[in-house]
């Protein structure tokens, strides 16, 4: 059972994903002490990056959270988010299902546009939500399990035209696809480490505008933790009221300088270089990619032959050495993904897609 | 200000703190795909190391969470406390009271034993509470913030004989001091990576009981994140509700499998022996150790000279490449503390104390 030297696996799972040597580097050294003027710098220097990168004006705030993406969620719906809201929320997946029950384990009232598993939201989903009163409106840019993007310019100016605070989850899709928070009237961006960004996990990120801020510290949350208003007075000198993971923040400074300097554009143009080179080359096999209007991030893939989804995964990894990512609940056997994250090239593409050739031929998908 | 690369530092704070090489070799590793029956297996052995090293039965749970001590020692408080109980806690410095604050926010009954900065807790203390319908304790094996350890036995004994679930915060104690969970009737045990175990920052962990794990069962906690039944659950099959800091996870791994090897005894009896010996080559200099009955895991050293606490902490960092550890608010100028876990030696005890002498030499202390 003991095979847990993952060192040598080709991974395009969407998290975590492969790690450049640079970051990787940074892994094996020692971890300073950080209630430092020098850790603040970092902060403060990342903080300022993620907002050029984000594309929001210099007033927006970011808080460093040491939690999964989902303490994100629940901490910007406990603190962005009151009883006095009425909430719109996208669910077309497990991750639009995950700000449902946030919703309703906060007691936030909210109202749910279900959609098709796949499909995405159109301006006739929205239009029906129009002059009906609501306030806030939550939605995953990319939904993960799905692969499903859906479109923040439409929804953006949907809200901004309802003056409806907009919170989205970015985490899959950050510097995967075009982002763009405040041209999209976007007043939260909820990211994680170990996504596209291609950190270990163990981070999350909050990018909140004035807007946000003001609802933020307006708030009151019966939390410590989870508490943002500390994470904003903390963050003014760079620091965190708690002790952050600090070597996954000294290694996304790395990143975030590395992405500055090439330009955001050259990772999401390398995702969609990726996704589009696998989406041509899989045509031959026997799967439908089922989902409308793709991330870069992942392409989703039902199989059509006699192995289900779960099987293939297995299958891979236990004698390929390669990790694709399978679907939990109900798209199980039905539905895997690969992903286009992380440090990956289009030689990796072929050999995955080589196994699978070598996989159709004995007969097996 | 770019002074980031502490790669050759010394570190004598009490975490993050210096990791060993195999440890950090492992930093260097691409992280693996984690919903896996590899990364279960991993998961499940820890669950079993840890119980063993904490030394409870066999039918005690290990919950891992992706956040920061505080993050498990809120998500025990709102897990296993409720309105009904009527809670005493320990409060004899920072972290104390951070229990303190944490009951205050989830609304739990409480009252609160203050001691005095640096004070021991002592049996006189305890018998006052006798006979009063406490429900639950909760205490800090040894008060970080001054380096006092708590008589284990002496509550443990205090809280069997009156029937009070007693939560330990060992946060900065475990494998530094003896402890003994089940013999000291101990129903929870918070731990965090950062300490004497000597990981990156990021994950913390929380030990349960039966008689923890039904309290944990019976409440209704309003939390996603920190809804412990669902780690329990998940727990299982070896698995965490959301992302977990994989990579942490699998340092963890590397060290419980050390710890187990040579036996818990020789890491405890390192740090005393760092402790000692230190404690010894500091009496000619002019610092006063004000604390009772203390910990392993760090010597509070209170300067008699001119120079203040914090700038010590400040002036070593920038003159000489080594961090001690300082304090924040009240005891920020007037107590800065030396830790002994992690990775250190006797030499580096030396380095440190050269370090100091010199600047008594020229007149600084």
């Amino acid at each position: 059972m003991e095979k847990l030297d993952h060192k040598d696996y080709l991974n395009f799972t969407v998290g975590p994903v492969m790690m450049d040597d640079k970051i990787r580097k940074i892994g094996e050294q020692q971890i300073p002490y950080f209630r430092t003027d020098e850790f603040s710098y970092i902060t403060l220097e990342s903080e300022r990056l993620i907002k050029e990168i984000i594309k929001t004006e210099e007033k927006s705030r970011v808080i460093f959270l040491t939690a999964s993406g989902t303490g994100a969620m629940e901490a910007t719906v406990m603190n962005t988010l009151s009883k006095d809201d009425k909430v719109l929320v996208v669910n077309g997946g497990s991750f639009g299902h995950r700000f449902e029950e946030l919703c309703e384990i906060h007691e936030i009232p909210h109202e749910v546009i279900r959609l098709e598993c796949g499909h995405k939201l159109t301006k006739e989903h929205l239009e029906q939500y129009r002059d009906k009163g609501f306030t806030a409106f939550l939605v995953n840019a990319h939904e993960t399990s799905t692969g499903v993007l859906y479109d923040l310019e439409l929804i953006g100016e949907f809200c901004k035209e309802q003056n409806i605070f907009l919170i989205v989850d970015s985490i899959s899709s950050f510097i995967a696809d075009k982002y763009e928070m405040d041209k999209c009237h976007i007043d939260v961006t909820i990211i994680a480490s170990q996504k596209a960004i291609a950190l270990p996990p163990g981070v999350s990120i909050i990018v909140v505008n004035e807007r946000a801020v003001k609802r933020i510290e307006e708030n009151n949350v019966k939390s410590m933790y989870f508490n943002l208003k500390s994470y904003l007075s903390n963050g003014e000198r760079g620091q965190t009221p708690f002790t952050p993971a600090v070597g996954i923040l000294i290694q996304l400074n790395a990143k975030l300088k590395d992405i500055a300097e090439v330009g955001v554009e050259t990772y999401i143009n390398r995702s969609r270089a990726l996704a589009e080179d696998f989406r041509n080359k899989i045509k031959e096999l026997p799967f439908e990619i089922v989902s409308e209007n793709l991330s870069n991030a992942v392409t989703p893939l039902k199989p059509l032959g006699k192995m289900g989804a779960h099987d293939i995964f297995e299958y891979i990894k236990d004698n390929c050495n390669i990790f694709v990512c399978p679907n939990g609940g109900e798209l199980r056997d039905t539905l895997f993904r690969v992903g286009h994250i992380g440090d990956l090239k289009i030689e990796y593409n072929d050999k995955l897609i080589e196994v699978l050739k070598d996989m159709y031929k004995r007969g097996m998908l």
